[in-house]
């Protein structure tokens, strides 16, 4: 069960600015070459937009018949910047799992 | 039953360029003063991050206990641009719903 959870943990694609196919590569590779069932696309911020754009295309162009989505979870966290003002951060998690 | 399907459509919130708290106010009027059990949350390209900050503000900082994330849905649609390209743009739908 621990086994799991720690292979889970390995199959997340973290987005941030490199560019897109990079993150696309990541992911198709993970179900194609790493053996995962699930992968998991995290983002923060502006970049929510570009983890949908990088699920789509993945699931719809490269993994089509055989990976969709099978879950979304929104969520968002508070904390303190540099200027000591309290800031909100919106996050997403996008699980794409084998059909 | 078709009454309640034109019910629901008309509890839809396009999130476009405008200011921030326009959409929010926009979502919280829907279930306070327009009776709305659901309201949705559309969003298209680059306004998919919004879209989700709308949601997040709207559920925790001012319906905070009574409203929440039901379901959230992500596509793609494919379309020819201005010059005969064919592109692809991501959307999104986050369901809000009282509790």
């Amino acid at each position: 069960m621990s086994e799991k959870s720690q292979k889970e943990d390995n199959h997340t694609v973290f987005i941030g600015p490199k560019p897109f196919m990079n993150y696309v590569t990541g992911v198709v590779m993970q179900f194609t070459t790493q053996g995962a069932d699930e992968v998991v696309i995290k983002a923060r911020g502006k970049f929510i937009s570009r983890a949908v754009d990088i699920a789509e295309v993945s699931a719809k162009r490269f993994l089509e018949n055989t990976v969709a989505v099978k879950d979304i979870k929104i969520d968002s966290e508070e904390f303190e910047n540099k200027e000591g003002k309290q800031v909100r951060v919106s996050t997403i998690e996008i699980t794409l799992s084998k059909k």
